[in-house]
């Protein structure tokens, strides 16, 4: 495919937390690695009155505290900063960006645009942006989330921006598809002729993916108690994994064939509203607990109120389609987990009759685990026999074939999921971004389950900090004969 | 299953070679392991003049000599030691067997032969056990190669030893089938559902086997010009390994079951005769040459005549039935190669389409590869994408998914192969032993290719020692489009 850089970055909430831990950094290591376009440069802007100068040194600040020591080069940095610009905006009134857009200058090099802001910004936002002229053909403009609460408010974003922008001018940020592993599962499964065979109902059990986290509400509070985890991390992060697992084989590693395959399984979930929502989900909140040796509050106490947010979710899922009929997903996110860990399991079929069992061999099926975090790996769980003499039977034993990503290509850094999608962004790669029917998509099965817990009157149970949620997501599975991957 | 130990076993040519490197220090393996029945007695016999004394002297030099440091126990060899006995025996004359049977006393609790002896001796031992009514019903003999030159020589043989034995009490050793790695083709191939999907035609594009030796004829030159490497090596180890990848699944783990299986593929390979040797084979002998930085003779010059016995051999061959139609099995074994090894790789159809083209990803098909020698582990290359931006395409490179036996099971001593196929014969499992009818399937196809040669003058081209053997028999391969996994 041919790349289309752009000459200027524009940063909306430059002098934000995502600006400083992952945006400047990720830029910075794109510059040291000489991928940014030569005279690309970043101007930030937000409310603050920085000048050109206070933002470079609010930027080093950023690169001092957030940069690993090994990636910290003074010539490099100093290179960086000399890119970057900064004008002061309040984005809630259209008159400054006049003043934006002179600050940047001819942008006949084409603009990127990056938006990171709160949702009742948007429409000034883009409203500014088209009165400046910032949103001529040789703009683009990427949008991080949150992208509305619910399938109204996200259709509602989308066509102020679609006011301005056409779609393939809009790059939705979904940072899990920046992350190496992600994609990762696109080249084992396309890659490979011997995976897709099983790849279907006939060879798969079911699929587990699980993000948990430790962490509680650090300082996200409004937002988080406002969404709760269904929306904050299963609407993006899990269904996406689940589209990727899920797709048909695309013709080609394009935007237009990816996302046309992952939105129909998108389209092909299956509704889960009022009658199911008991049975297919289960929702949770933390109480207090340890977590990794440490005590911790409840979420009420946490956010300093009463509230029937939910802060774990498990969901059973099904993608309604020839390829995976009668195959479970089970989709699970929490807060205050036992364990940092994102990972996909793919549980095949046993074999369908074991010729160990009069010797005492006692069989296990296959996983394919795709481990996300804390560390990436691919791992392919297969039985072999252990060594010896077999008299009290065949001693067959499920052995682990490992594909560490950081073993297998020791020496590459591990990027920022950022870094690969601030760079797509800069260079027009639309693949790795959401498209609008997606969204939409994802929107339309979250909100099912949402007005089902409404008309069922659903409210969150409580677990221990700690633990692996409640009670009711291990039985969610085990009715199943399906137990969790731990 | 129930196991029927003996309590007795009597060794034929205990004073060899075999016996001092393979028996004697297995036998003492499974004794300081705990393995051998209480009370169990082993009887050598041979033509030397020892009494239990000296047959103990020499069996504890050659536990000294061929023991690894760290397995030697003063006790258990003290304990060993004292299960020996020796009977001196000329096998060419039926009045010695009088005096062995003697000394073995009763057998009522059943006693297992073990006889590797030279082919005329076969008829005269047979003779003299029976005589000596030592091949009862609770008799069980062990048959070490070699069995017979062709198809004829070896029914005569087993025609001798059926008459004195029944099939069910005729255990034929392949030592192959005693290795671990061996063992788990079945356990990979039966205990794993994702592999037998691909298993077939319409998944696997080819089958490679390679033995592969650096030494030269190692002072059995009398014995191996005789026969060559088709026989030495392809007529039983390489076919048994081709009849372990080639089966289906048999319905259990036992005697019957696995070698019904494993006999129909021996019975299915496309016969290669006199208008396909040229083709389907390619036959060589060492010249001299450099083997791992070292000079040694050519193969007529180290035997002290010229001869026309092939050190190498390599066959395309076929195995007619549904599951294996169109893939070749590229079979080769040689003397004085570059390498010592032996591997079977299983080489996977390329992916149908591939989706990275566009983006310049190259992709390569799978291959498992089970490493029997000098290291012992099954390996999976997958295609996997190396982390980073793709800005020059997708990049996707071949990863190994390892699993080493050693390292899987570690703190698993490795056997001698012949330790568990020796405490199989003393307790009367007979599943890895081979049948008659494999032995005279396996003849059958090799005696076609060796009448092919004779009927085409096929003489072995030579080869420089320490190479991969004849230009031709890359060419075998590449005339398909298909190199040697090497």
């Amino acid at each position: 495919m041919t790349r289309d850089p752009v000459a200027k970055l524009l940063l909306f909430g430059a002098t934000g937390d995502l600006s400083q831990r992952m945006l400047l950094p990720s830029l910075y290591g794109l510059h040291a690695d000489g991928l940014l376009p030569d005279g690309l440069t970043i101007t930030g802007t937000a409310r603050h009155e920085h000048d050109d100068a206070g933002f470079r040194d609010f930027a080093k600040h950023a690169l001092d505290q957030f940069l690993p020591d090994d990636r910290k080069d003074e010539t490099a940095i100093e290179g960086f900063l000399a890119r970057l610009h900064y004008q002061p905006l309040d984005a809630s009134n259209v008159d400054g960006f006049a003043a934006l857009a002179e600050k940047l200058g001819d942008i006949s090099g084409g603009l990127a645009i990056f938006l990171s802001t709160a949702p009742w910004l948007f429409g000034p936002t883009i409203t500014g942006l088209k009165s400046a002229g910032l949103a001529g053909p040789k703009v683009r403009i990427s949008l991080e989330k949150p992208l509305g609460k619910d399938l109204k408010s996200s259709q509602e974003i989308n066509d102020l921006v679609a006011a301005a922008f056409p779609e393939e001018r809009t790059y939705r940020i979904d940072h899990y598809l920046g992350k190496e592993t992600v994609q990762n599962i696109l080249a084992l499964r396309f890659g490979n002729a011997m995976f897709e065979p099983v790849w279907n109902a006939r060879g798969i059990d079911n699929v587990q993916i699980t993000i948990a986290e430790t962490v509680g509400l650090e300082g996200r509070a409004g937002y988080y108690d406002e969404v709760g985890a269904l929306r904050d991390m299963v609407q993006n992060h899990v269904l996406q994994l689940v589209a990727l697992i899920a797709m048909e084989p695309p013709a080609r590693f394009d935007g237009t064939s990816i996302r046309d395959e992952k939105v129909k399984v998108l389209r092909s979930l299956r509704m889960i509203g009022p009658e199911e929502v008991n049975t297919h989900t289960v929702t949770g909140q933390y109480d207090a607990g340890a977590v990794k040796g440490e005590i911790v509050r409840g979420y009420d106490e946490e956010l300093g109120k009463e509230s029937d947010t939910e802060t774990f979710v498990a969901v059973k899922a099904h993608v309604d389609n020839w390829r995976w009929q009668g195959v479970p997903f089970y989709l699970r996110t929490g807060k205050r987990m036992t364990d940092r860990h994102s990972e996909i399991s793919i549980q095949f079929k046993p074999v369908p009759h074991s010729i160990f069992a009069d010797r005492g061999g006692q069989l296990q099926p296959n996983t394919l685990v795709i481990r996300l975090q804390p560390e990436e790996y691919v791992r392919l769980l297969v039985m072999a026999k252990e060594p010896g003499l077999d008299r009290d039977g065949v001693r067959l034993r499920e052995v682990p074939l490992d594909l560490s990503l950081t073993t297998a290509f020791a020496g590459t850094r591990r990027r920022i999921a950022y870094e690969r999608l601030l760079l797509d962004l800069i260079e027009g790669d639309p693949t790795l971004f959401v498209r609008r029917d997606e969204v939409e998509a994802q929107w339309t099965w979250v909100d099912a389950i949402r007005d089902g817990w409404k008309a069922n009157g659903t409210k969150p149970k409580g677990y221990a900090s700690g633990s692996w949620g409640p009670n009711a997501s291990v039985a969610l599975t085990e009715r199943d004969g399906v137990t969790w991957n731990e």
